[in-house]
Protein backbone atom coordinates (compact mmCIF):
# COMPACT_ATOMS: atom_id res chain seq x y z
CA UNK A 1 0.00 0.00 0.00
CA UNK A 2 1.73 3.23 -0.95
CA UNK A 3 0.78 6.99 0.32
CA UNK A 4 -1.15 9.36 -1.71
CA UNK A 5 -2.00 12.81 -1.50
CA UNK A 6 -5.94 13.15 -0.56
CA UNK A 7 -7.67 14.69 -3.50
CA UNK A 8 -8.69 17.55 -2.30
CA UNK A 9 -5.11 18.73 -1.56
CA UNK A 10 -3.95 17.88 -5.09
CA UNK A 11 -5.98 20.24 -6.09
CA UNK A 12 -4.10 22.92 -4.69
CA UNK A 13 -1.37 22.04 -6.85
CA UNK A 14 -1.82 24.23 -10.70
CA UNK A 15 -1.12 21.16 -13.37
CA UNK A 16 -3.08 23.09 -16.20
CA UNK A 17 -2.27 26.19 -16.52
CA UNK A 18 -3.88 26.53 -20.34
CA UNK A 19 -5.79 25.30 -22.57
CA UNK A 20 -3.35 26.37 -25.47
CA UNK A 21 -0.49 24.74 -26.63
CA UNK A 22 1.91 25.13 -29.82
CA UNK A 23 0.58 22.06 -31.93
CA UNK A 24 -2.33 19.44 -32.68
CA UNK A 25 0.06 16.62 -31.58
CA UNK A 26 0.71 18.62 -27.99
CA UNK A 27 -3.04 18.99 -27.67
CA UNK A 28 -3.17 15.39 -28.51
CA UNK A 29 -0.83 14.62 -25.52
CA UNK A 30 -2.34 17.41 -23.55
CA UNK A 31 -6.13 15.50 -24.00
CA UNK A 32 -4.10 11.80 -22.91
CA UNK A 33 -3.18 14.32 -19.41
CA UNK A 34 -6.51 15.59 -18.75
CA UNK A 35 -8.18 12.26 -19.76
CA UNK A 36 -5.72 10.40 -16.65
CA UNK A 37 -6.51 13.41 -14.38
CA UNK A 38 -10.11 12.71 -14.30
CA UNK A 39 -9.29 9.35 -13.60
CA UNK A 40 -7.31 10.39 -10.64
CA UNK A 41 -10.25 12.09 -9.27
CA UNK A 42 -12.07 8.80 -8.50
CA UNK A 43 -9.05 6.81 -8.34
CA UNK A 44 -5.99 8.37 -7.23
CA UNK A 45 -3.82 5.51 -6.14
CA UNK A 46 -1.20 5.33 -9.08
CA UNK A 47 -0.40 1.70 -7.66
CA UNK A 48 -3.78 0.93 -8.16
CA UNK A 49 -4.31 2.01 -11.93
CA UNK A 50 -0.92 0.52 -12.81
CA UNK A 51 -2.10 -2.67 -11.57
CA UNK A 52 -5.31 -2.74 -14.03
CA UNK A 53 -3.09 -1.56 -16.81
CA UNK A 54 -2.01 -4.94 -18.09
CA UNK A 55 -5.62 -6.08 -18.04
CA UNK A 56 -7.71 -3.04 -19.84
CA UNK A 57 -4.57 -2.92 -22.05
CA UNK A 58 -5.31 -6.21 -23.53
CA UNK A 59 -8.75 -5.96 -23.74
CA UNK A 60 -9.97 -4.06 -26.99
CA UNK A 61 -13.36 -2.79 -25.82
CA UNK A 62 -11.39 -0.86 -23.22
CA UNK A 63 -9.06 -0.14 -25.84
CA UNK A 64 -11.58 1.74 -27.97
CA UNK A 65 -13.26 3.21 -25.17
CA UNK A 66 -9.51 4.92 -24.15
CA UNK A 67 -9.91 6.33 -27.90
CA UNK A 68 -13.28 7.54 -27.44
CA UNK A 69 -12.29 9.37 -24.15
CA UNK A 70 -9.19 11.03 -25.41
CA UNK A 71 -11.29 11.87 -28.77
CA UNK A 72 -13.36 13.99 -26.31
CA UNK A 73 -10.80 15.93 -24.41
CA UNK A 74 -9.19 16.11 -28.00
CA UNK A 75 -12.10 18.02 -29.36
CA UNK A 76 -12.05 21.06 -26.42
CA UNK A 77 -8.71 21.30 -26.71
CA UNK A 78 -8.39 21.81 -30.54
CA UNK A 79 -11.33 24.09 -30.20
CA UNK A 80 -9.33 26.26 -27.79
CA UNK A 81 -6.74 26.41 -30.10
CA UNK A 82 -8.89 27.51 -33.06
CA UNK A 83 -8.00 24.10 -34.83
CA UNK A 84 -4.46 25.72 -35.03
CA UNK A 85 -5.13 27.07 -37.87
CA UNK A 86 -2.30 29.24 -39.42
CA UNK B 1 -29.97 4.67 6.87
CA UNK B 2 -29.31 8.02 6.41
CA UNK B 3 -32.30 10.66 6.11
CA UNK B 4 -31.87 12.49 3.35
CA UNK B 5 -33.16 15.61 1.44
CA UNK B 6 -36.03 14.72 -1.10
CA UNK B 7 -34.36 15.73 -4.54
CA UNK B 8 -37.11 18.73 -5.06
CA UNK B 9 -35.33 20.43 -1.48
CA UNK B 10 -31.97 19.93 -2.82
CA UNK B 11 -32.97 22.36 -5.99
CA UNK B 12 -33.70 25.21 -3.54
CA UNK B 13 -30.04 25.53 -2.61
CA UNK B 14 -27.90 27.77 -5.38
CA UNK B 15 -25.19 25.38 -5.84
CA UNK B 16 -24.22 26.49 -9.31
CA UNK B 17 -24.04 30.18 -9.84
CA UNK B 18 -22.29 30.42 -12.82
CA UNK B 19 -20.19 28.49 -15.33
CA UNK B 20 -17.80 31.39 -15.66
CA UNK B 21 -14.33 30.51 -13.57
CA UNK B 22 -10.89 31.92 -13.82
CA UNK B 23 -8.21 29.20 -14.85
CA UNK B 24 -8.84 26.00 -17.03
CA UNK B 25 -8.11 24.15 -13.84
CA UNK B 26 -11.23 25.44 -12.04
CA UNK B 27 -13.12 24.41 -15.05
CA UNK B 28 -11.95 21.22 -14.24
CA UNK B 29 -12.64 21.07 -11.29
CA UNK B 30 -16.34 22.19 -11.70
CA UNK B 31 -16.96 19.62 -14.27
CA UNK B 32 -15.85 16.97 -11.62
CA UNK B 33 -18.42 18.89 -9.28
CA UNK B 34 -21.36 18.91 -11.87
CA UNK B 35 -20.73 15.17 -12.85
CA UNK B 36 -21.20 14.14 -9.21
CA UNK B 37 -24.15 16.41 -9.00
CA UNK B 38 -26.04 14.85 -11.82
CA UNK B 39 -25.27 11.37 -10.45
CA UNK B 40 -26.71 12.62 -7.02
CA UNK B 41 -30.19 13.05 -9.01
CA UNK B 42 -30.79 9.78 -9.02
CA UNK B 43 -28.65 8.84 -6.10
CA UNK B 44 -29.18 10.85 -3.57
CA UNK B 45 -28.13 9.12 -0.62
CA UNK B 46 -23.63 9.85 -0.49
CA UNK B 47 -23.75 6.78 2.01
CA UNK B 48 -24.74 4.69 -1.10
CA UNK B 49 -22.52 6.25 -3.21
CA UNK B 50 -19.50 5.82 -1.09
CA UNK B 51 -20.31 2.25 -0.40
CA UNK B 52 -19.60 1.97 -4.35
CA UNK B 53 -16.70 3.37 -4.55
CA UNK B 54 -14.04 0.63 -4.04
CA UNK B 55 -15.64 -1.14 -6.54
CA UNK B 56 -15.63 1.13 -9.60
CA UNK B 57 -12.38 2.84 -8.33
CA UNK B 58 -11.00 -0.38 -8.84
CA UNK B 59 -12.75 -1.72 -12.67
CA UNK B 60 -10.95 0.27 -15.21
CA UNK B 61 -14.00 0.13 -17.36
CA UNK B 62 -15.74 2.27 -15.17
CA UNK B 63 -12.92 4.45 -14.55
CA UNK B 64 -12.70 5.25 -18.36
CA UNK B 65 -16.24 6.19 -18.05
CA UNK B 66 -15.59 8.41 -15.33
CA UNK B 67 -13.13 9.75 -17.87
CA UNK B 68 -15.64 10.32 -20.44
CA UNK B 69 -18.03 12.03 -18.42
CA UNK B 70 -15.66 14.54 -16.86
CA UNK B 71 -14.99 15.41 -20.74
CA UNK B 72 -17.94 15.80 -20.78
CA UNK B 73 -19.06 18.34 -18.59
CA UNK B 74 -15.95 20.30 -19.17
CA UNK B 75 -16.60 20.50 -23.11
CA UNK B 76 -19.88 22.92 -22.07
CA UNK B 77 -17.59 24.99 -19.32
CA UNK B 78 -14.75 25.18 -21.50
CA UNK B 79 -16.82 26.33 -24.16
CA UNK B 80 -18.55 29.02 -21.54
CA UNK B 81 -15.69 30.65 -20.89
CA UNK B 82 -14.22 31.03 -24.21
CA UNK B 83 -11.58 28.30 -23.39
CA UNK B 84 -9.84 30.66 -21.06
CA UNK B 85 -8.13 32.64 -24.22
CA UNK B 86 -6.12 35.59 -22.97
CA UNK C 1 -51.11 -2.46 -14.00
CA UNK C 2 -51.36 1.23 -13.77
CA UNK C 3 -53.48 2.86 -17.14
CA UNK C 4 -51.05 4.83 -19.03
CA UNK C 5 -52.01 7.66 -21.29
CA UNK C 6 -50.09 6.70 -24.96
CA UNK C 7 -47.38 8.17 -26.21
CA UNK C 8 -49.07 10.10 -29.18
CA UNK C 9 -51.59 11.68 -26.45
CA UNK C 10 -48.89 12.51 -24.36
CA UNK C 11 -47.06 15.04 -27.36
CA UNK C 12 -50.10 17.00 -27.32
CA UNK C 13 -49.17 18.84 -23.78
CA UNK C 14 -46.73 21.12 -23.94
CA UNK C 15 -44.22 20.85 -21.50
CA UNK C 16 -41.11 22.37 -23.43
CA UNK C 17 -41.66 25.62 -24.63
CA UNK C 18 -38.35 27.37 -24.63
CA UNK C 19 -34.72 26.31 -23.51
CA UNK C 20 -34.22 29.57 -22.25
CA UNK C 21 -33.75 29.53 -18.89
CA UNK C 22 -32.55 32.50 -16.15
CA UNK C 23 -29.63 30.48 -14.78
CA UNK C 24 -27.08 27.56 -15.05
CA UNK C 25 -28.34 25.95 -12.35
CA UNK C 26 -32.13 26.01 -13.37
CA UNK C 27 -30.44 24.88 -16.88
CA UNK C 28 -29.02 21.60 -15.20
CA UNK C 29 -32.60 21.32 -13.98
CA UNK C 30 -34.10 21.38 -17.45
CA UNK C 31 -31.23 18.73 -18.51
CA UNK C 32 -32.88 16.41 -15.93
CA UNK C 33 -35.84 16.73 -17.22
CA UNK C 34 -35.46 16.17 -20.58
CA UNK C 35 -33.33 13.07 -19.62
CA UNK C 36 -35.91 11.86 -18.22
CA UNK C 37 -38.82 12.91 -20.91
CA UNK C 38 -36.30 11.01 -23.15
CA UNK C 39 -36.84 8.05 -21.48
CA UNK C 40 -40.51 7.95 -21.31
CA UNK C 41 -40.58 8.19 -25.02
CA UNK C 42 -39.58 4.38 -24.38
CA UNK C 43 -41.09 3.41 -21.02
CA UNK C 44 -44.36 5.42 -20.52
CA UNK C 45 -45.25 3.71 -17.54
CA UNK C 46 -43.63 5.53 -14.61
CA UNK C 47 -44.84 2.64 -11.96
CA UNK C 48 -42.10 0.71 -14.33
CA UNK C 49 -39.31 3.36 -13.56
CA UNK C 50 -39.84 3.56 -10.46
CA UNK C 51 -39.72 -0.01 -10.07
CA UNK C 52 -36.50 -0.27 -11.24
CA UNK C 53 -34.76 2.98 -10.00
CA UNK C 54 -33.54 0.74 -6.39
CA UNK C 55 -31.25 -1.53 -9.20
CA UNK C 56 -30.00 1.44 -11.60
CA UNK C 57 -29.53 3.43 -8.06
CA UNK C 58 -27.30 1.28 -6.48
CA UNK C 59 -25.57 0.51 -9.75
CA UNK C 60 -22.37 2.29 -10.62
CA UNK C 61 -22.06 1.72 -13.85
CA UNK C 62 -25.69 3.07 -14.52
CA UNK C 63 -24.89 6.22 -12.23
CA UNK C 64 -21.90 7.19 -14.49
CA UNK C 65 -23.96 6.86 -17.58
CA UNK C 66 -26.68 8.90 -15.86
CA UNK C 67 -23.86 11.75 -15.60
CA UNK C 68 -23.14 11.33 -19.48
CA UNK C 69 -26.70 11.61 -20.46
CA UNK C 70 -27.24 14.68 -18.15
CA UNK C 71 -24.03 16.52 -19.61
CA UNK C 72 -25.22 15.81 -23.15
CA UNK C 73 -28.51 17.31 -22.20
CA UNK C 74 -26.77 20.85 -20.46
CA UNK C 75 -24.45 20.38 -23.39
CA UNK C 76 -27.59 21.94 -25.80
CA UNK C 77 -29.29 23.71 -23.08
CA UNK C 78 -26.55 25.58 -22.19
CA UNK C 79 -25.09 26.50 -25.79
CA UNK C 80 -29.07 27.49 -25.93
CA UNK C 81 -28.64 30.32 -23.67
CA UNK C 82 -25.41 31.58 -24.47
CA UNK C 83 -23.69 29.44 -21.36
CA UNK C 84 -25.24 32.58 -19.29
CA UNK C 85 -22.42 35.06 -20.21
CA UNK C 86 -23.14 38.69 -18.74
CA UNK D 1 -43.44 -12.93 -41.11
CA UNK D 2 -44.16 -9.48 -42.23
CA UNK D 3 -42.86 -7.98 -45.99
CA UNK D 4 -40.96 -5.26 -45.83
CA UNK D 5 -39.73 -2.46 -48.31
CA UNK D 6 -36.04 -2.95 -49.18
CA UNK D 7 -33.94 -0.53 -47.42
CA UNK D 8 -33.11 1.25 -51.05
CA UNK D 9 -36.46 1.19 -51.68
CA UNK D 10 -37.56 3.25 -48.34
CA UNK D 11 -34.72 5.71 -49.33
CA UNK D 12 -36.81 6.82 -52.42
CA UNK D 13 -39.60 8.44 -50.13
CA UNK D 14 -39.04 12.08 -48.32
CA UNK D 15 -39.33 11.33 -44.79
CA UNK D 16 -36.66 14.47 -43.68
CA UNK D 17 -37.67 17.34 -45.73
CA UNK D 18 -35.93 19.97 -43.36
CA UNK D 19 -34.65 20.31 -39.71
CA UNK D 20 -36.39 23.01 -39.08
CA UNK D 21 -39.61 23.00 -36.63
CA UNK D 22 -41.01 25.82 -34.74
CA UNK D 23 -40.75 24.73 -31.00
CA UNK D 24 -37.88 22.95 -29.08
CA UNK D 25 -40.38 20.81 -28.49
CA UNK D 26 -41.09 19.61 -32.08
CA UNK D 27 -37.26 19.16 -31.82
CA UNK D 28 -37.71 17.00 -29.55
CA UNK D 29 -40.06 14.61 -30.98
CA UNK D 30 -38.19 15.14 -34.74
CA UNK D 31 -34.62 13.94 -32.78
CA UNK D 32 -37.09 10.57 -31.51
CA UNK D 33 -38.34 10.06 -34.85
CA UNK D 34 -34.81 10.63 -36.43
CA UNK D 35 -33.06 8.25 -33.60
CA UNK D 36 -36.00 5.27 -34.40
CA UNK D 37 -35.54 5.89 -38.15
CA UNK D 38 -31.48 5.29 -37.98
CA UNK D 39 -32.79 2.10 -35.99
CA UNK D 40 -34.73 0.66 -39.02
CA UNK D 41 -31.62 1.67 -41.40
CA UNK D 42 -30.71 -2.20 -39.59
CA UNK D 43 -33.53 -3.09 -38.28
CA UNK D 44 -36.34 -2.51 -41.30
CA UNK D 45 -38.57 -4.54 -39.40
CA UNK D 46 -40.61 -3.04 -37.35
CA UNK D 47 -42.59 -6.22 -36.09
CA UNK D 48 -38.43 -7.43 -34.49
CA UNK D 49 -38.32 -3.99 -33.24
CA UNK D 50 -41.57 -4.48 -31.36
CA UNK D 51 -41.03 -7.39 -29.83
CA UNK D 52 -37.84 -6.60 -28.57
CA UNK D 53 -39.46 -3.11 -27.02
CA UNK D 54 -41.05 -5.46 -23.54
CA UNK D 55 -37.45 -6.15 -22.88
CA UNK D 56 -35.50 -3.12 -23.31
CA UNK D 57 -38.24 -1.06 -22.33
CA UNK D 58 -37.82 -2.56 -18.66
CA UNK D 59 -34.04 -2.33 -18.49
CA UNK D 60 -32.50 0.71 -16.74
CA UNK D 61 -29.36 0.54 -18.87
CA UNK D 62 -31.17 0.22 -22.10
CA UNK D 63 -32.97 3.65 -21.02
CA UNK D 64 -30.44 5.31 -20.15
CA UNK D 65 -29.26 4.78 -23.59
CA UNK D 66 -32.05 5.54 -25.28
CA UNK D 67 -31.96 9.23 -23.35
CA UNK D 68 -28.14 9.88 -24.13
CA UNK D 69 -29.22 8.65 -28.13
CA UNK D 70 -32.33 11.33 -28.36
CA UNK D 71 -30.15 13.67 -26.97
CA UNK D 72 -27.66 13.28 -29.45
CA UNK D 73 -29.90 13.94 -32.10
CA UNK D 74 -31.48 16.82 -30.54
CA UNK D 75 -28.33 18.93 -30.06
CA UNK D 76 -28.17 18.94 -34.01
CA UNK D 77 -31.85 19.89 -34.33
CA UNK D 78 -31.33 22.36 -31.82
CA UNK D 79 -28.49 24.19 -33.18
CA UNK D 80 -30.42 23.84 -36.94
CA UNK D 81 -33.26 26.06 -35.40
CA UNK D 82 -30.57 28.35 -33.45
CA UNK D 83 -32.22 26.98 -29.94
CA UNK D 84 -35.24 28.45 -31.00
CA UNK D 85 -33.74 31.92 -29.99
CA UNK D 86 -36.43 34.72 -30.07
CA UNK E 1 -14.34 -17.31 -47.69
CA UNK E 2 -14.36 -14.09 -50.18
CA UNK E 3 -11.62 -12.19 -51.80
CA UNK E 4 -11.01 -8.46 -51.01
CA UNK E 5 -9.21 -5.85 -51.61
CA UNK E 6 -6.36 -4.76 -48.46
CA UNK E 7 -7.65 -1.70 -46.56
CA UNK E 8 -4.68 0.25 -48.01
CA UNK E 9 -5.42 -0.52 -51.81
CA UNK E 10 -9.28 0.75 -51.03
CA UNK E 11 -8.21 4.07 -49.96
CA UNK E 12 -6.89 4.79 -52.81
CA UNK E 13 -10.57 4.79 -54.65
CA UNK E 14 -12.91 8.43 -53.99
CA UNK E 15 -16.05 7.38 -51.73
CA UNK E 16 -16.01 10.60 -50.02
CA UNK E 17 -15.57 13.65 -52.32
CA UNK E 18 -17.55 16.40 -50.14
CA UNK E 19 -19.65 16.44 -47.26
CA UNK E 20 -21.99 19.08 -48.53
CA UNK E 21 -25.52 17.46 -49.66
CA UNK E 22 -28.68 19.03 -50.73
CA UNK E 23 -31.08 17.99 -48.32
CA UNK E 24 -30.76 16.95 -44.53
CA UNK E 25 -32.11 13.38 -45.53
CA UNK E 26 -29.69 12.89 -47.97
CA UNK E 27 -27.12 14.07 -45.02
CA UNK E 28 -28.85 11.18 -43.02
CA UNK E 29 -28.02 8.65 -45.72
CA UNK E 30 -24.09 10.08 -45.87
CA UNK E 31 -24.37 9.87 -41.86
CA UNK E 32 -25.38 5.94 -42.79
CA UNK E 33 -22.45 5.44 -45.67
CA UNK E 34 -19.67 6.72 -43.25
CA UNK E 35 -20.41 4.63 -40.36
CA UNK E 36 -20.33 1.52 -41.94
CA UNK E 37 -17.14 2.59 -43.72
CA UNK E 38 -15.85 3.57 -40.58
CA UNK E 39 -17.00 -0.31 -39.55
CA UNK E 40 -14.95 -1.59 -42.61
CA UNK E 41 -11.48 0.21 -41.65
CA UNK E 42 -11.71 -2.48 -38.91
CA UNK E 43 -13.47 -5.14 -40.70
CA UNK E 44 -13.26 -4.95 -44.41
CA UNK E 45 -14.54 -8.93 -45.17
CA UNK E 46 -18.06 -7.69 -46.12
CA UNK E 47 -19.39 -11.38 -45.89
CA UNK E 48 -18.20 -11.31 -41.71
CA UNK E 49 -20.30 -8.31 -41.95
CA UNK E 50 -23.27 -9.64 -43.22
CA UNK E 51 -22.80 -12.80 -40.83
CA UNK E 52 -22.98 -10.95 -37.95
CA UNK E 53 -26.45 -8.79 -38.83
CA UNK E 54 -28.82 -10.70 -38.19
CA UNK E 55 -27.67 -11.32 -34.40
CA UNK E 56 -27.32 -7.58 -33.91
CA UNK E 57 -30.09 -6.75 -35.61
CA UNK E 58 -32.43 -8.47 -33.33
CA UNK E 59 -30.42 -6.89 -30.13
CA UNK E 60 -31.60 -3.93 -29.20
CA UNK E 61 -28.76 -2.82 -27.09
CA UNK E 62 -26.65 -2.83 -30.64
CA UNK E 63 -29.79 -1.15 -32.55
CA UNK E 64 -29.36 1.89 -30.48
CA UNK E 65 -26.03 2.23 -30.26
CA UNK E 66 -25.92 2.37 -34.14
CA UNK E 67 -28.57 4.95 -33.57
CA UNK E 68 -25.57 6.78 -31.60
CA UNK E 69 -23.37 6.45 -33.85
CA UNK E 70 -25.55 7.64 -37.07
CA UNK E 71 -25.76 10.84 -34.65
CA UNK E 72 -22.90 11.45 -34.43
CA UNK E 73 -21.87 11.30 -38.19
CA UNK E 74 -25.03 13.32 -39.08
CA UNK E 75 -24.16 15.88 -36.30
CA UNK E 76 -20.62 16.63 -38.39
CA UNK E 77 -22.42 16.50 -41.69
CA UNK E 78 -25.40 18.52 -40.84
CA UNK E 79 -22.66 21.39 -39.25
CA UNK E 80 -20.67 20.97 -42.64
CA UNK E 81 -24.20 22.05 -44.51
CA UNK E 82 -24.93 24.94 -42.27
CA UNK E 83 -28.06 22.43 -41.22
CA UNK E 84 -29.69 23.47 -44.86
CA UNK E 85 -31.25 26.46 -43.62
CA UNK E 86 -32.50 28.34 -46.26
CA UNK F 1 7.48 -10.48 -27.43
CA UNK F 2 8.68 -7.71 -29.37
CA UNK F 3 10.37 -4.57 -28.70
CA UNK F 4 9.19 -1.53 -28.39
CA UNK F 5 10.00 2.20 -28.15
CA UNK F 6 8.28 3.17 -24.61
CA UNK F 7 5.51 5.42 -25.09
CA UNK F 8 7.79 8.48 -23.79
CA UNK F 9 9.83 8.20 -26.80
CA UNK F 10 7.56 7.89 -29.35
CA UNK F 11 6.40 11.37 -27.94
CA UNK F 12 9.56 13.01 -29.48
CA UNK F 13 8.40 11.82 -33.22
CA UNK F 14 6.23 14.52 -34.94
CA UNK F 15 3.25 12.42 -36.59
CA UNK F 16 1.05 15.08 -36.31
CA UNK F 17 2.05 18.60 -37.39
CA UNK F 18 -1.25 19.43 -38.70
CA UNK F 19 -5.13 19.11 -38.66
CA UNK F 20 -5.82 20.67 -42.33
CA UNK F 21 -5.77 18.33 -45.05
CA UNK F 22 -7.03 18.68 -48.42
CA UNK F 23 -10.44 16.33 -48.67
CA UNK F 24 -13.10 15.19 -46.19
CA UNK F 25 -11.77 11.52 -47.10
CA UNK F 26 -8.33 12.59 -46.23
CA UNK F 27 -10.40 13.66 -43.00
CA UNK F 28 -11.36 10.19 -42.42
CA UNK F 29 -8.59 8.75 -43.24
CA UNK F 30 -6.88 11.24 -40.57
CA UNK F 31 -9.53 10.22 -38.33
CA UNK F 32 -8.45 6.48 -38.32
CA UNK F 33 -4.93 7.40 -37.08
CA UNK F 34 -5.97 9.19 -34.39
CA UNK F 35 -7.83 6.70 -33.29
CA UNK F 36 -5.39 4.28 -33.71
CA UNK F 37 -2.64 6.68 -31.90
CA UNK F 38 -4.93 7.23 -28.87
CA UNK F 39 -5.14 3.17 -28.26
CA UNK F 40 -1.51 3.16 -28.64
CA UNK F 41 -0.69 4.97 -25.54
CA UNK F 42 -2.48 2.74 -23.89
CA UNK F 43 -1.17 -0.46 -25.74
CA UNK F 44 2.17 0.74 -27.26
CA UNK F 45 2.78 -2.98 -28.53
CA UNK F 46 1.73 -3.73 -32.18
CA UNK F 47 1.88 -7.36 -31.84
CA UNK F 48 -0.78 -7.39 -28.70
CA UNK F 49 -3.27 -4.90 -30.70
CA UNK F 50 -2.78 -7.36 -33.88
CA UNK F 51 -3.58 -10.46 -31.52
CA UNK F 52 -6.91 -8.90 -30.77
CA UNK F 53 -7.53 -7.67 -33.90
CA UNK F 54 -9.62 -11.35 -34.78
CA UNK F 55 -12.02 -11.43 -31.88
CA UNK F 56 -12.73 -7.86 -32.07
CA UNK F 57 -13.25 -7.51 -35.56
CA UNK F 58 -15.97 -10.46 -35.52
CA UNK F 59 -17.90 -8.72 -33.23
CA UNK F 60 -20.35 -6.61 -33.72
CA UNK F 61 -20.54 -4.50 -30.81
CA UNK F 62 -17.23 -3.30 -30.52
CA UNK F 63 -17.23 -2.76 -34.40
CA UNK F 64 -20.44 -0.35 -33.88
CA UNK F 65 -17.90 1.60 -31.36
CA UNK F 66 -15.19 1.91 -33.77
CA UNK F 67 -17.56 3.69 -35.97
CA UNK F 68 -18.65 5.59 -32.52
CA UNK F 69 -15.01 6.58 -32.24
CA UNK F 70 -13.92 7.46 -35.90
CA UNK F 71 -17.39 9.62 -35.59
CA UNK F 72 -15.66 11.35 -32.74
CA UNK F 73 -11.86 12.26 -34.02
CA UNK F 74 -13.50 13.18 -37.21
CA UNK F 75 -15.68 15.78 -35.92
CA UNK F 76 -12.79 17.21 -35.13
CA UNK F 77 -10.77 17.08 -37.77
CA UNK F 78 -13.81 18.21 -39.83
CA UNK F 79 -14.50 21.45 -37.89
CA UNK F 80 -10.27 22.11 -38.33
CA UNK F 81 -11.05 22.28 -41.82
CA UNK F 82 -14.30 24.50 -41.94
CA UNK F 83 -16.05 21.34 -43.46
CA UNK F 84 -14.19 21.54 -46.61
CA UNK F 85 -16.07 23.92 -48.03
CA UNK F 86 -15.96 25.32 -51.07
Amino acid sequence: QTVQPATGAAVAETWLPTLQVDTPQQGFDLAIVMARRAVKTTQPDVAVLKAQRPRYAGDAASLIDVSAVAAAWFATIAAANDYWRE
